[in-house]
């Protein structure tokens, strides 16, 4: 089993406007503090898709980077993310299959602090020359 | 069974670059179309997890809308997504667990055009109120 893929990554309010502008997400729980604060949240969290996209980033760009044709992806949201704060993606080569040049690989996204789990997830991902 | 939800969309260039300054995925398969002239696809197609942002937008603001917590994600990605083009995200309730206050929602999007099926998902989703 090789080494995982460890990658620190934090996402600001900023970054949360502009992804509900990309993706119409208006919803106030990303957005409005006053409303989030009545939810059991308590402040504003990041749209889960959005935290999805650092695996977008990581699959496409680093490992196992351009070429990666993005199959199939399982994800549990198990807490939620917040904006200014550290979060560590982890992954990892489960499978590889080198006859269809298609790995499966764990891509989980730790609080990079507490270490506590709050994505956990499975991508399948092609690649004529790394698998 | 209820009536699924429907709902068309496209999405820009200019989506797709505002995206890979989000998300940091600045693969040129998505940003390059000299690039993608040399790949099977042919031109820049759509980040994955940006045609799936549209499930975000849904899921929090429409169907079941605000109040939403996303749990959990399954997709395939079947077809490529190109810019300028119309598709069609379809939901449909497939289980609920009025004890937990979650269903299970197909969550699969179409071109509007050829019909064909491009991404296939199932999502699971917590509402107080809708379920």
């Amino acid at each position: 089993m090789e080494i995982p893929f460890r990658h620190v990554f934090r996402y600001t309010q900023d970054d949360v406007i502009k992804f509900s502008e990309v993706s119409g997400d208006t919803n106030p729980l990303h957005l409005d503090a006053e409303y989030a604060a009545q939810t059991p949240f308590k402040r504003p969290i990041i749209h889960g898709m959005l935290a999805l996209s650092v695996f977008s980033k990581i699959l496409g760009t680093q490992y196992p980077g351009p070429g990666s044709v993005y199959l199939n992806q399982r994800v549990e949201f198990l807490r939620p993310l917040y904006v200014d704060t550290d979060y560590e993606a982890v992954f990892s080569i489960v499978s590889t299959n080198p006859d269809k040049h298609t790995a499966e690989i764990s891509t989980d996204i730790f609080d990079a602090q507490t270490r506590k789990i709050c994505v956990r997830g499975v991508a399948g991902v092609m690649h004529k020359e790394k698998f």
